[in-house]
């Protein structure tokens, strides 16, 4: 196992955009306060959370939690547990989403469920959930407990709402827009909301601030699910359209499923038979998705969500900060490229 | 689905010890709020939610909170959502165990992960955990926010301290208390301590009733360790010494184990050797353990933790509550006749 972890630590070449430059020192901070000093007494449990926290992406919540701080007035102590928090939550709502959707690879990793069991999953992610409720108790907030509460909530409302619309071609843009803010942008905003709280902002900068975080969100999961057809599985870290193999449907699929073409109606009796389960279909309806221009329409409209994060960021005075956040919209659509 | 909540509910006559009676209301509007007042958008979930609160338990833990409650001077709006919240909390976790621990039947009826299926089963949980935190932030107490946190990382600890000391004839006295405290005893104090809190309390009765909850959470464990052995299958609603099969070592067992009896190490033996694989060498085990007068020792230790627990109860000052609270003690030690 410590091997595993030596090897992952070496791979992770941080190769951050510039933005995290001037979080440098909170970002390592909370990075030694997830894979050093979280309260474990079993062996086991301490080499999987290593695993996870090791293995684990960008920390864009927690940047977004220092980048709002410091464009607030600053960063305190009680934002460091803020971001320690967020990412708890995050990283707890992957481990028991890898065993909702039997996923075996993630960010190019074998996902806890794979390395170890499902049994193992549960008990990881309860374990963090359990971690990130003491941080929020930690931070005396009764506001941002709420918050964080009802990001919980919506969560668990993503995940059931995605897995009992599986195959389902009739879903609305409403309902995978409400679907795309509970699973990824209420985080996001509760944690720009929060770091605004946390440096006692006005309400109407707090709810700019919120808002930066949602439509941020909104795009970020928009550009996720445009790459899980765009991109090869080395980039993408495990196969490719892996979602519509599953029948969670997209916006790539619903622009797709919604153009005035023969070849839309194609797309939807392919997805409701299932794809035959034959590869052949499969790989027909990825390349109707993209000849019917799905995944550009979905770049098209996370840039709109870029534009309309950005039109609330009036609440940072700060002119560094301004661009900074700004430049966080960049490198979600950066991704595309 | 409906038949089977409609036949729950006829089959559960509710045979409550008097103590309730003095809930009843509370408990009724409890009831209401958990099977009818959550906010969920999925039918199936809807379905599952209402089959494993009408399936559940006796609600002994929500009965402490408002027995807690009245004895420090009433059943406030908060008491209630505290109550639910507990059992929310308690429920999510038992949804959780039951994968954890492939457990098929809870209570003579059949598991979520039984019959639906694991990835069903963490979702469950997932949303029982988030409606609590919910309920959490809705009490605006951040004493209690960070009562019910460590609450949910012992939780968390109690089934990981149990998941990997299996098998292990080593296990101390000590580690089995925190197991126990862990997994059980911490979700009764928090339930009695806050509702004191609730009420405005003193300090020290607030830790006088975090004691009730705490003894009488152990010897509740204790007594449901020695119904493992004890009981019938039909009286357990699952299998006989279920605990011992998958070799946790509790109560009756660590007292047979430490017998000056050759028998004592005949039990090492066979739970080291995981029965070979035999059901004849596992019956020999758990007969063994009766033998050596494992379970009648046991119920003297739950015996001492009631004494313990009733001895804390000098913060009930109403002289009508303090025998309802001394007699749900009565009630815990009662379930081993």
């Amino acid at each position: 196992m410590q091997q595993v972890i030596d090897k992952l630590n070496k791979d992770k070449k941080e190769q951050w955009p510039e933005f995290f430059d001037a979080i440098s020192k909170e970002l390592a901070e909370l990075k030694y306060n997830l894979t050093e000093k979280l309260p474990i007494k079993s062996k086991l449990l301490s080499e999987i959370v290593k695993y996870v926290f090791i293995a684990g992406g960008k920390r864009l919540r927690p940047a977004l939690c220092f980048l709002s701080a410091k464009a607030t007035g600053g960063v305190t102590d009680k934002h460091l547990v803020l971001a320690e928090l967020t990412e708890l939550i995050h990283t707890a709502s992957l481990v028991h989403d890898d065993i909702i959707d039997s996923a075996h690879l993630r960010r190019g990793e074998e996902t806890v469920n794979s390395l170890w069991n499902d049994k193992i999953s549960v008990i990881t992610g309860d374990f963090l959930f359990g971690q990130a409720s003491v941080k929020l108790g930690e931070l005396e907030n009764t506001e941002i407990v709420k918050i964080y509460a009802n990001v919980l909530s919506d969560l668990c409302d993503g995940e059931i709402e995605q897995y009992s619309s599986k195959f389902d071609t009739k879903i609305s843009w409403e309902k995978y827009l409400h679907k795309s803010t509970a699973k990824t942008a209420s985080l996001f905003a509760a944690a720009c909301k929060s770091a605004a709280i946390l440096n006692n902002q006005s309400l109407e900068d707090i709810k700019l601030a919120n808002n930066f975080g949602l439509y941020l969100g909104i795009a970020f999961q928009i550009v996720d699910d445009t790459l899980d057809f765009t991109s090869n599985s080395t980039e993408l870290g495990k196969a490719v359209a892996s979602d519509l193999k599953q029948g969670i449907i997209t916006a790539p699929t619903l622009f797709a499923l919604s153009a005035s073409d023969d070849r839309a109606k194609q797309i939807q009796v392919l997805i409701e038979s299932r794809f035959n389960e034959r590869e052949e279909d499969f790989k027909k309806a990825i390349n109707l998705v993209i000849e019917l221009e799905g995944c550009k329409k979905a770049a098209m409209m996370a840039k709109e969500y870029i534009e309309k994060a950005n039109a609330s960021l009036s609440f940072v005075k700060d002119r560094t900060f301004h661009t900074y956040l700004t430049s966080v919209g960049d490198y979600v659509l950066s991704r595309l490229n």
